[in-house]
């Protein structure tokens, strides 16, 4: 793979790499790869400020987001920052005034992870080697999984004492098939493998490397890209509707949002396209 | 297979052929072979028909849904009827106007697939060859899906300019349980086969032959047929009541259905025909 | 494995043994075996008080439940037992007034069997052998699910002609991820073997006997036991929370749990024995 | 008041006189005055067909709901029809199929009565005289309520022995915000005057007779006739989804819905007539 | 009024006086006038017992709750008792620790106060003098409230330092219909007299007297037991689920309900007593 | 009223005042008052900013908001600017696209004005004179609604040719109980007047003049900042969660929240204060 080119307009952040693969892709790196890409809070800020500022780049229409470094995709929280800061230790007066700055803190931390699955273009996460803790809970925003071979999965918070409040208790339970097997790994924070991963579609696909995983990832991320963006941002908003949804409602918002979504020109620019044998072009959006 | 005997009183239909391959079980054919049994607007019309007639048909107990020919279950929607006709151009005044209509022909069309869920006997979708778009809307409406080793399935709409608006996106994330799965083939509109499907729990059998899933379905069917009809069409409203209720909800909604539902001589029938090893027969419903 | 001990505090149950195989685990068996360990009414308001005693104890931290004998978990409802009762039969001037008995009485019994699921300790249910109707209904109340190799799975209740009420249709769709697979069993009331069960997510272990699944079990439950009780039962609470709840719901509910659950001592125990590799101690819960 | 003209393509009903007395506003009277405007089953058949036709014709934006003759809005269900057929009596082989034929009734009935408040137009209900049982049912299917002064209401049905279920029950929590006084009149079935219909907020306006409080609801519906048509049943539908939904979950529909919406001619010809003080013209919709 | 009669079968109880004021009425008196029937837990557990009795008593079709002496329907909760047991002080190693008990103690607490709402029989709450803290959780769970003017009552908890918490906060939004007034009286604390309760729907009957009072309370109980105890019933009951539900799921449960309710004499009881202008008499419920 | 001391730390701001009339109160002006403080985008993006500081800043404890000005509250969108920017007006290469535009558009202006509900201390909002359009979505946002006589309000947006969209007809309906006014305000646009805010509940009180109102206003804001700002702000939140869930999940969530709220010095000392008969002080939250 040639050098990737950084993607314009993303100056100014310190902890994730972002850059170009392909046109209308982008490829997100947790960049601290000698600390495992392990989290502070500095780095979930920045995390919110970059998918927000994806979500409405009309020159966006793909995401890869992966961890630099051979080691890890992210050891998740890093504990003794987090011992020393907010997110493990509160003061205050009392044990209510404790408890309203964990909420806020809490709250806050929530909405920076959050901020992947809000962002309006498909976002696939690629992981490899050691992928625990808040590893799930980031994963678990994208919409889709792929790993290598070598990647180890725990949902580890229970093994610092704590029930994990970023989101893996309130999405993995949607996101693979199996209450058992949900129930099992939260339960203990065991480790699993790549390959019982996919036997339960935590992830979709397991490739060889982690350079194996990324270029299939790209590979998707570019078809993806190459699709009418109405399509495609409209699917994805549809799909995480219904997740929250009865069907009912979820007709009834689809018919709505459709109502504006058709009138498009890229129904005929794709129909026509298709019967031409050719690639169509799209719009902005 | 003998020749089926036609269904009475299912006359006047021009899309479906219905028939009855085994005392209380429907076989409803998608009946357009030589255009791949593509939709256009009259077919989702009388498709409703149908289903609203096999709802309430005492003398039927279970539904197999197929398509006529070799080659597809459906390719979906015609797209050409579909350029020409209403859902995929809108005229109006204004986007506002356009909409409006839009949402009305979503609406109709929603509600004319969503009458395969809604008919109160269990449906059993075969699957072979082409079945893509429209055939995965249609599909996840049913209650059990089986197919041919031989069928090609793809969510294609993306690859149309538009996302997916009669169900596919509503139903799906509920009908399989890989969250990742979904939206990797949702958004990216690509083909899977039928070990894939059955991996993924999508269709619960595969086959190595249309007929012999046909077959497979009607033994199902006719299985299902042999049972009580209070418990088998209390069983489907229950399973469809959680899907979009809490458990709470549900266990409360349950209990009110049954208090009614237990006052069936089918109790007392099973249970004497299980003592006396022979099959029970069930009043009407 | 030697004799275990039993619990203490456990005395005056008839139809239940609880015995405690490691520090903190409590074993809750069924012991009916001469009659397949099957139900009648005394039995589930007998279950119910046993879990909702296990769930305030602070010596237990995990739960086994399993069935006595070699050749049941449970055979389910015992029904002759019903039908003489009054779970199959109702009497009342009308049928207003029988729907209004039958109501309660299942109402009553379905909050027997919700006491396993209401327990704030994880229940790691153990099947084997004969497994049908009720069984489905009190495992899928249960957290997680082994089996061994012999056990026969059925959804039974269609075959005594009634729809199953006290739990099985609102849980098993959110229990394995597969709709058409639930549809399947629950229409056709066929059997299904371990090995589907598991390949469909029903159960996430299956060993070769009866006494090597209690074995892992009791492995599982005491590895769980040795973790913060805080951490273990905040993640069971939140677990079951995010299953009837959207994802905005729940993270908002995990913040107002969290804010008390980090003001635990467990968080410095848990990380300082981390550092020291050695195992923690955890204050009662 | 001048003669009302029939309003054009309303022929072939037989129960409802439809007539226009004003442009864009149909006037429905249920026209079985020497029965005091009951009910039998043909007429909420035909009601159904009615809204559904005004719903979406391009020539109506807001309708009138009344009851011809002195005496009744209506009293409700005609209960001698009724007693001889479906609705308070079923017939079937055992307890659970007469239940099945009462819901499939009893739902049907429910779809024809909620078709006033699915029609998109708003919806202007004047009652007078008797306005019992059904009377409620109906009227709280429309947006606003006004009466005359010798307005009797009554929620009657407990007084046939019965719990109201054709929408009172669902539908009158929602419309008032006394709970003790909707418990009051549901419970006891006690007529109530206009008087404290008013000052629950039941309607909105009472008037000297049945004339001026028809005059009254004339003038309002022609001044919301007089307004944009993509306003006004765009408001009508988001109030609707509010009430059984979330505020979030309102939002987030309202932007969806609006963002289809705003792409109107009608602002910009609002905006240039109100500045130049003439009355806008608005295309049909 | 003559002594009313000792209720049969509610003997054993301390804190509450249960007789019969006429047929099939029960009167529940709070009784604790010396301490002005202020609440300890002792109170709130019987409490339950009480209301669960009544709850499945064929012989009570309605239910007057009402506190002894002239001074106060409650003053709340007995702030001296739970200073020095549960509710305002956990032990516990830790923050989470008091916090596990805490919730404990809150949701046993609640769900003491809510069999009042869980009763299957309408309850019309009858306050005077002080009603305020507990007396509005306990009262919101009546389906009535009526008083005497002299009554005096405040969501009170703000002032010793808490929010509501076992019940008023959840259900006083959905009893009254302006939620300025909700938000005034409950973040200050206020007091709001009889005339202010009733101008607000917060009662629906202001008597000069708690004797006027509880004289009217007697008569609409007992005009409510003389109606059809099937009707009654569910009529409370789809009120109930109504609150919670949208307007399509409360039709669906209606539907469901009605479909075994229908099944009664009383619906020819009470047309047949209706024609013959005489008194119908109902079965035990 | 002496000049209002500036609340420290609120600089920067250009288009509200923020003072502060007492300890611990936080009074926020409109202050456009040339233009009848209608607003414009920078307007509701400074809005959300100054009510985010609010709501975490521990030297307030309740806020009052109100318009400068004799003339109006706010006399709405600034509807010259808007259809020169983005509210009315969006450009794109075609329907779908001008869809995203405006549905982020709407989203953004939502999500300011929300900032008044999700700001954790009480609001309360002062209107007078002119009321309309955005005056309507920004007050019902707030906790407690006071007017003068003076005041004239109106839902005026169906008259520019749209449905309200900032959240009147998500919050209105929530706000009063009678779903009748709220569909005739909603649907006509019609103005109404002070009193009738106040009769149905809209408001909670009216005062003869702008001055008296904020005088009003002060003083509650002032009564509720005296009382311990755990047991206010728990209240605040809960009642907001309750409007939204049903009675069991609020009875839950309350649990949770107060099982951390509990563990507060302000019981203690809210108790000692009460029986020593003097004013309280809390720590800051």
């Amino acid at each position: 793979m040639a050098q990737p080119q950084r993607l314009a307009g993303y100056t100014g952040y310190q902890h994730f790499a972002i850059t170009s693969p392909a046109a209308f892709v982008a490829h997100v790196e947790i960049n601290r790869p000698d600390k495992l890409n392990a989290f502070f809070e500095a780095m979930w800020l920045e995390l919110r400020r970059v998918f927000q500022q994806l979500s409405s780049d009309a020159d966006v229409r793909a995401v890869v987001l992966s961890g630099a470094g051979d080691r890890a995709f992210t050891a998740g929280l890093d504990v003794k920052a987090a011992s020393e800061g907010g997110v493990l230790s509160a003061e205050g007066a009392d044990g209510a005034r404790r408890a309203a700055k964990l909420r806020r803190y809490i709250a806050e931390f929530q909405d920076c992870i959050s901020a992947v699955e809000k962002c309006e273009k498909p976002v696939i996460c690629v992981m490899h080697g050691i992928s625990i803790g808040l590893a799930i809970d980031v994963s678990t925003c994208a919409d889709i999984r792929v790993c290598s071979k070598d990647a180890v999965f725990a949902v580890k918070e229970v093994d610092i004492g704590l029930a994990a409040d970023i989101g893996t208790l309130a999405r993995l339970p949607k996101v693979v098939g199996s209450s058992s097997w949900v129930k099992d790994v939260c339960l203990t924070a065991r480790n699993f493998d790549a390959a019982e991963a996919l036997s339960v579609g935590f992830v979709s696909q397991v490739h060889e490397s982690k350079a194996a995983a990324l270029a299939a990832a790209f590979k998707t991320a570019t078809f993806i890209a190459s699709k009418s963006p109405v399509a495609v941002q409209g699917t994805k908003e549809l799909l995480n509707h219904s997740r929250d949804h009865t069907v009912d409602d979820s007709l009834r918002y689809t018919g709505v949002w459709n109502a504006a979504a058709l009138q498009t020109s890229d129904v005929p620019a794709a129909l026509l396209s298709g019967m031409q044998k050719r690639k169509p072009t799209f719009e902005k959006l």
